[in-house]
């Protein structure tokens, strides 16, 4: 196989994008990393996105884009997976670049939740579960999560304060990221003065829905200019694995089986252990998303994920740095974008642009993304140096 | 790049399966595609599917239908480039396998058109146009096709009664195709009686939408048995070409560039002229689209497809056979399944199962689908013997 570098970042700010179409938003990602790229000519466009066709009436969106991006006559393809679409985009415009057919790829993750208001987005969303068996009958996917988290708590007899390092953590990251939806810092006593949402979930349990995009050119490491500036950052590892749609099919709801198998493929594929990278940009959309993410990773052992959150290992000082720009939590989650944010995240800190934020000497990068809870896991490793 | 072999294929009948559920169907032809393929297992899934989100409220398909077919751990996407969307994921299928990344792929194409009455199939169909400059005006697919014929008659002095080749061919085809929608020939004086839809559109200008799935196993040639059977049918070339979405931004509206360009490069890639092949499976999903695509595949000149179609170049005993198990005309239009069916058709072709069908030592064949007015194009070369 080819080796695949990123070659060029683009990220609108998360928020809500009422005044800019999808189209636009789009561009705005595009247009970045392209230049970030110097360039760079693509010869397929991938889009992630999960809602367009409910949300803004508008399917068939990669050709929109090649179109509007001035691309036309480049391949285009939407790729949906749920929460996981913008990951699964990037495996697209990974295995184009990998298996010879393309020299230049280019991804992006575009979504526009806030234009629909009430619970249409709501509705829409559970399109993404088993609608014969869940969402029919009413599940959300926050309702979904807090039985998950109510779960965890009685299996393994942890309070519900154990969950504020999350949002925490991820509040004062954002602090830092100036396209993060919430750039401000919360304390524990915020979290747990917030109204309940979804018993036990709180609101800052909970990721919010959000507008914008995100894109990365990907690129066979010989058609980069000598001495390319910005540093490549290279795929070492890719790997999308699947589980059982709805969460009552699973023999052991509380463990993230894609997600642990996801982590372990990659990594095989990059040669590490997870314990060798310097961060994990794991899919926060719910707090008790945050803390399985971390056992299936192999961070902390079942049951156990939550004391790495409460002793403040997750932090950028902490031993495991997390959602180090904000995370789905302050960045926001804009849906089939998210898994493309998360990657030009980690870029941002392997090439040590991420400011204030910045992991000292981060030379490797764990992404994660989800669809439903886990019911597919997608993961990169990235790593820069020698 | 690997070698990418066709080592299985199923479909359900296409019709209106309303006492089948999306993954009941999409099971039904994956079980076949897994039989007829000796049960190579895959370490993919990629679905292939238009408007299910929309009209079937499932999104997250390709986890769903990997998970109902027992398939759990293994990748899964859905892959959406609207009336293309088989064609784009037979090409992530081709990718993976291409790549190295997997040695066995799964490619479904599924969809259910006919669950939804009046004009909701219609109004979900025209996401796939342009929304902002196309769809919000009420231009439906249909009324565009209509403008296109206006105007290739206009242009090339070209009367009405000329497109009716194209209608008889396929029903003819469809009635040796079990698997058609329609099953019975048609005259050419049923077409000229045939009442007006969209003038100059009748309604044998338009193919039906219906529901219907159709699978396929991608294997690298290593991983086969020996003496494999059924015999294995390579992907000699693909490819995949955008123009742009919106028809009024085009130059020559009346010549499809992607179309061209798209069978240009995967002959190229196959080392062959069109003209090598034996027949042509195209996408008539409107007369005037068959006699366009005849055109851009280089099987005539500019404005003079028709005359191919009119003096009968391609019925089965035809110097190029189109639509031979009945096209979209008669086999039915299952939107993202549209794609797969015509390259299981064509497999069936080149193993000699095409049954009263059969074009005698048919070697190689070539498959299109196209998105919107051929917005995006994808196209296959498939080839058997040394």
């Amino acid at each position: 196989m080819v080796e695949v570098v990123i070659a060029g970042i683009g990220q609108t700010r998360v928020e809500e994008h009422w005044a800019v179409s999808l189209r636009e938003l789009a561009f705005m990602a595009i247009e970045q990393a392209q230049l970030d790229a110097g360039g760079l000519q693509p010869q397929v466009l991938y889009v992630g996105n999960m809602l367009a066709p409910q949300l803004s009436h508008q399917a068939h969106l990669a050709t929109l884009l090649a179109d509007f991006a001035g691309l036309t006559g480049i391949e285009a393809a939407t790729v949906e997976a749920a929460g996981a679409s913008g990951g699964a985009a990037l495996r697209a415009g990974y295995l184009a670049v990998a298996s010879g057919q393309a020299d230049v790829a280019l991804v992006v993750g575009v979504e526009k939740f806030t234009d629909v208001v009430g619970s249409g987005v709501e509705a829409a969303l559970a399109t993404s579960s088993d609608g014969d068996y869940e969402a029919i009958h009413g599940l959300t996917s926050t309702a979904q999560a807090a039985l998950l988290m109510r779960r965890y708590m009685h299996e393994f007899n942890v309070p519900r304060q154990a969950f504020a390092g999350f949002p925490v953590t991820a509040h004062a990251n954002g602090a830092g990221n100036k396209n993060a939806m919430y750039q401000k810092a919360i304390t524990p006593e915020t979290y747990h003065k917030a109204g309940v949402v979804s018993d036990p979930l709180n609101m800052f349990d909970i990721a919010p829905n959000a507008d914008g995009a995100a894109a990365l050119v990907l690129a066979r490491p010989d058609v980069l200019p000598p001495h390319a500036s910005p540093l490549p950052v290279r795929i070492a590892g890719s790997s999308s694995v699947s589980d059982t749609l709805a969460l009552h099919d699973r023999n052991d709801p509380l463990s993230f089986q894609a997600a642990r198998l996801s982590v372990e493929r990659a990594c095989q594929r990059a040669r590490i252990s997870p314990l060798q990278v310097d961060l994990f940009e794991l899919y926060d959309l719910y707090s008790i998303y945050g803390v399985l993410s971390l056992e299936s990773a192999g961070f902390a052992q079942r049951g156990e994920g939550w004391k790495l959150v409460h002793d403040d290992h997750i932090s950028l000082k902490g031993t495991m740095p997390v959602s180090t720009m904000g995370g789905l939590k302050a960045r926001g989650n804009p849906g089939g974008a998210t898994g493309i944010y998360q990657v030009v995240e980690a870029v941002q800190q392997l090439r040590g642009q991420a400011g204030v934020n910045q992991i000292p000497e981060a030379r490797r990068a764990l992404v994660q993304c989800l669809g439903g809870p886990a019911a597919i896991a997608v993961t990169h490793v990235l790593e820069v140096g020698s």
